[in-house]
């Protein structure tokens, strides 16, 4: 997607085969600021620090690491030094899925007996690969909720107003999002969508990347406080919620950033559609019941601070706001139960949220 | 209630009957400031500023500043002094409500044809009954709510959780406030509570206001971000919901800050109750649904900036959270309907919010 009138991914390679480069995500909205990733401990910092985040770029990300491993190898210790790598950068963010899946198939590539050279290359060709994979799958998502968006405007002449919540971006993948994919794909199409961001707090993730991203590529968007989603709703002034997933158990119930069922709970009350997209690995078929999951409790400095730009001194800053005596309680995610999701978007078409319906997509 | 083991007002008189005391709720939670008010000037100022707010407090400084007109009156032009007062201070806050009804009865005790000596007493003892006449009602608010936590205690013989949302509390009000006044009679007769205090985006009422009454009354509290209720509430970790109003129609649809018709959605979902604490004269006959409200839209800085504590330099800072670039939108109230409203607690007992209910109140 555009930033500033230019096509960018959230991670790429220049002329320079042995030069990963990322967007530093800790400093957007209000620094763009490029890094050069050139070697596995680049990598682990950069994974590790948060300059990328979102499961689908972390994996790739991850992958990229793998390679500039064997391509900056010893020649003379070079299987040993890439499986040292992965098991380094396994650890940089211990829970992504995504990341041991992307690094667990790198090194399936890394035949010891083989050559150095040939492996070089096959890494190099498997990382790109995976990074195209991503950029399809979202573009296959974007492709089959656009008719969604498409009906809408269809049926009312008018811009589509959709709300969404956290960022299922492109940031957080390589290029098109999740969430936002259908939303880029009207976009360009010259569908009419206006775009109401969630703040998301407490990490405002809506705020700071979403809105970033809708503003670089030219999507109309208005950024609100997360309580005001139901009013909109409920007003008239939203036609679909739309958001993404981490995971989705087998029989439809979504996990999704805290606030996401307060939003599910507002599109049924007031009978809009609630829309979840996800790309179908993200689906968990040992899990029924979404219940059964331990939602991640974070830290409380994400709830007791604010990080943020301080206009008149034009750096990054960081203000208190609440008493220092109070307790805080910090839960990552929320569960939406199936029943309040009208269906799922994924790369595989469009299903219902469902046992019958998630079974009929494999 | 208490502040640092001390019994405050928010609004007060010590011995000198020509200075009246406020805290400086701007400052709140990160500074303690006692502001004197002197003259007519001085209260205006303070409304004006937000020094004082909360439609009730309001209401009742302004009575007090006519007294102060009153008092620092000149004794050849006394009658037109006070009468200018009036209108100055009826301009402070022009849509308060309370404001102008507080100013109504003070002017009622104005006769030019009297003594300035006697009107001078009379609005002394009009103003300080306004007072003493905003705390009664309170504390039969909580009197009344307080059985129905007792209820929740006595079912489950543990504490009971209270979600609340902005500050309904004796900041706003003179004492006791109308959501906490319930709370406050609990902890004081012993029912352990513990109370989920919603941040309340943007101006973040609940982490500065009410996190700082319940940990200086010592109430157990824990703040969370807005997106967090419905999680708690889904996860059994929340009794009640209990908040306040700004207005409830004749039917019962409440109208009040942002995001409490989320939670109230919530509470409904999860068969948990959902309770309005409010004094009967908030509520307006001359209208039945709710939605025939114009819903005030506040200034986007609330949403782009936020303000807190830079804890480094130990002074207020105000920090950017958004692009420059983005749009933002910023409903300040949004319409619980009476359908998901478990009952109003009142000054003068519990009833249905439905026009029966109501009208069964008068």
């Amino acid at each position: 997607m555009r930033i500033g009138g230019t096509h960018y991914r959230s991670i790429w390679m220049e002329e320079d085969p042995a030069v990963i480069k990322v967007i530093d995500q800790r400093k957007l909205p209000f620094e763009l600021k490029v890094v050069k990733l050139e070697n596995v401990k680049d990598v682990y910092d950069a994974i590790a620090g948060m300059v990328v985040r979102g499961a689908p770029l972390i994996g790739v990300t991850a992958a990229f690491g793998i390679y500039l491993a064997g391509l900056n190898s010893n020649p003379g210790n070079w299987c040993d030094e890439v499986n040292l790598a992965g098991e380094k950068l396994i650890s940089s963010r211990p829970t992504a899925v995504n990341l041991k899946y992307a690094i667990d198939l790198m090194m399936d590539e890394v035949n010891c007996a083989g050559s150095r050279e040939g492996m070089i290359d096959r890494l190099f060709h498997l990382a790109v690969r995976l990074a195209e994979d991503q950029v399809n799958e979202c573009r296959k998502i974007g492709e089959h909720g656009v008719a969604l968006i498409r009906d809408l405007y269809k049926r009312s002449g008018r811009t589509v107003n959709i709300l969404t919540h956290c960022n299922a971006g492109w940031l957080a993948c390589v290029d098109y999002g999740t969430a936002t994919a259908p939303i880029y794909l009207a976009h360009d199409l010259g569908i009419p969508v206006h775009i109401w961001v969630d703040e998301t707090r407490p990490r405002n993730q809506g705020a700071r990347l979403t809105a970033f991203e809708l503003g670089e590529h030219g999507v109309p968007h208005t950024v609100i406080v997360d309580n005001a989603g139901g009013h909109l709703v409920q007003n008239g002034e939203v036609d679909m919620v739309l958001v993404g997933s981490d995971r989705t158990t087998r029989r439809g119930d979504v996990i999704n950033k805290i606030g996401t069922y307060l939003k599910a709970l507002a599109a049924r009350d007031n009978e809009i559609p609630f829309y979840v997209a996800l790309p179908s690995s993200s689906i968990d078929f040992s899990m029924k019941d979404g219940n059964e999951t331990v939602v991640e409790i974070r830290d409380g400095s994400e709830v007791t601070h604010m990080e943020g730009w301080d206009d008149k001194n034009k750096r990054p800053a960081r203000v208190r706001i609440l008493p220092e005596t109070s307790n805080v309680a910090n839960p990552g995610f929320d569960i939406t139960p199936a029943r309040l999701v009208t269906n799922l978007i994924t790369e595989k078409g469009i299903y219902e949220a469902t046992e019958e319906g998630i079974q009929s997509l494999f």
